[in-house]
């Protein structure tokens, strides 16, 4: 199988960014509940355990099924899921093998978990304007789940805007602010948290200890073009890549057979391009089709046939292109959760 | 099974789109050989043929593995490929069961082609710059391919500057100048072109009689977002959504289940949001994460649990993204394809 574009991932370099991610939660005293969603990888969410992780985070009811079925009893599904009578029969089955949390926005949403075997995480907006609540709105949402016979266990929020140039560590500011705030307005309604719950990877390093008990990044293991241009990382950080060929020197630049199928077509609007190559930093994907990456390479092309190294954009809509990872050593990994998005 | 996000597939409108282009092609006297990437599904691909398709076309040799496998014998690979060890094998075996044509845009790639059961067709570029030689270069190319004892079939196009406002006539003239071009410097070189293939949906209904000889596009069976913004179709004319569930009402506006992973994340500089929603124009996708799309809506919101339809951006990154569909008047159809990127 020589055949491109597959997922290329590098242990060694997966191993370190794990330990390292393990030794930022510590030094900032908060747990570490990584998000699976980026791996779908049940032997990836070992090492991740392994290495002192507490539980996982997921998306989805769908990857909870995944993680739980291979032995995984520790989920929190941070998304403010709509439960329905399908939803709830998958949920009560769920909770038979793990300890549960969900995400929770809204008294509408807390109704349909009632009598479910999960406990509730409050949402909190925390300035990326998303999903959650205003914080100061998190102890009436409590208490009124509370009042429906749930477990409130805690809040959460996802500091996204620290997915901006400058932005991270403001973002953090921000996250510790509005968890703060939750925790205060839920403990004069009675319902006070046990988890206050952040993260990112960009933001991860930013923490402060004293407010966040625990931490939910997920891109770290792998990295990213995205954390890359943000300066979380180095290309030296990045465990995973799209190994793609040239097949075209049209026009003097390098066309690859890694398009939007492979790499996927996340673009933020300060990225510098489509995604970067490893070990040529000067080289930047300009156009994007559905099987061709365009780079406006320096220098020498690489030849016809030549394969090069690839780096997507976001991570995590790579890998669920793809149903396994190719080891650099030799053999494979299963994306195991890929496509379960309900 | 009432979760969402799941493709939602009209099959009437689905049929109804496949027999309109099907009278383009006729209308304009060329033969149709439509891009099955975009659907990825045998079962349509059968209903394509009944309705006067000549074969069709692909974009991976693994693409003409799930076609072949369910009986299809006239394909097009229609990308330039770079043909290894493990793709030789590949395409031998799959020259036992189809009438092949690859895509070719160098000497160098042509080399690899040599000996294998495949004929070849030189890629001309006519304005999008993505791969292909020059129109006034396809007769060498050729000479130089039937050098080699290849079957040089003919010339082939990708106008994809079509995917432009106001700019799909032009590209439509463009394409016909190049094939053109192509034609006459293949025949000068002693190879004459048999097939002239282009097209792409939103340039098909501009193609003039007289010069292409075969039409290749795609999206046509479903249409999407980028396909009523550029004005080829309606709203009405949409056979395939994204069923989503309504889970927010954080900042006032609607959020969905359905987000990247569901939605692609395609966005061309000139689109409106990140898709659109069926029978709410004034609706606009304005973020999207990858469980999440944040809609701004028009009046009343929708309400918590509520599902509304979504119309992707580019229904092929979408289709790519599941395992089936569903169809309205109950059943499924496989996203047979899915994931053959190689």
């Amino acid at each position: 199988m020589g055949s491109t574009p597959y997922l290329r991932l590098d242990e060694a370099i997966l191993d370190r960014n794990i330990a390292a991610m393990a030794d930022t939660a510590a030094a900032r005293q908060v747990s570490l509940r990584p998000h699976a969603k980026t791996h779908k990888c049940p032997q990836i969410a070992e090492r991740q355990l392994r290495a002192g992780a507490t539980g996982l985070t997921v998306a989805t009811i769908g990857e909870a099924e995944a993680f739980a079925g291979a032995g995984f009893d520790d989920l929190f599904i941070a998304y403010p899921l709509w439960v329905d009578a399908d939803a709830a029969d998958r949920l009560r089955a769920l909770g038979e093998r793990a300890r549960l949390s969900v995400g929770c926005d809204s008294v509408e949403a807390a109704a349909n978990l009632a009598g479910l075997p999960v406990e509730v995480m409050v949402e909190v907006d925390s300035g990326h304007h998303r999903t959650g609540v205003p914080p100061e709105s998190a102890g009436e949402l409590a208490a009124r789940a509370a009042g429906l016979g749930l477990v409130v266990r805690g809040a959460f929020t996802f500091p996204g805007h620290s997915y901006a140039p400058d932005g991270t560590g403001r973002a953090a500011t921000d996250e510790a602010g509005a968890l703060a705030a939750a925790g205060r307005t839920m403990a004069a309604h009675g319902v006070p948290a046990q988890v206050l719950s952040g993260g990112s990877t960009p933001s991860a390093g930013f923490v402060e200890p004293g407010v966040l008990t625990e931490l939910r990044p997920g891109v770290y293991v792998f990295g990213d073009a995205q954390q890359v241009e943000l300066g979380t990382i180095g290309f030296g950080d990045v465990a995973l890549t799209v190994a793609a060929t040239v097949v075209s020197h049209a026009g003097g630049r390098v066309v690859t057979d890694a398009g939007s199928k492979a790499l996927g077509a996340d673009r933020a609007p300060w990225a510098t391009g489509y995604g970067r190559v490893l070990e040529v930093p000067e080289a930047r994907v300009v156009a994007l089709s559905e099987h061709h990456s365009t780079i406006e390479w320096p220098g020498a092309l690489p030849r016809h046939g030549e394969q090069v190294l690839l780096v997507p954009n976001h991570v995590c809509t790579a890998v669920n292109l793809a149903d396994a990872y190719r080891l650099v050593g030799g053999g494979t990994l299963p994306v195991a959760a890929r496509g379960r998005n309900c």
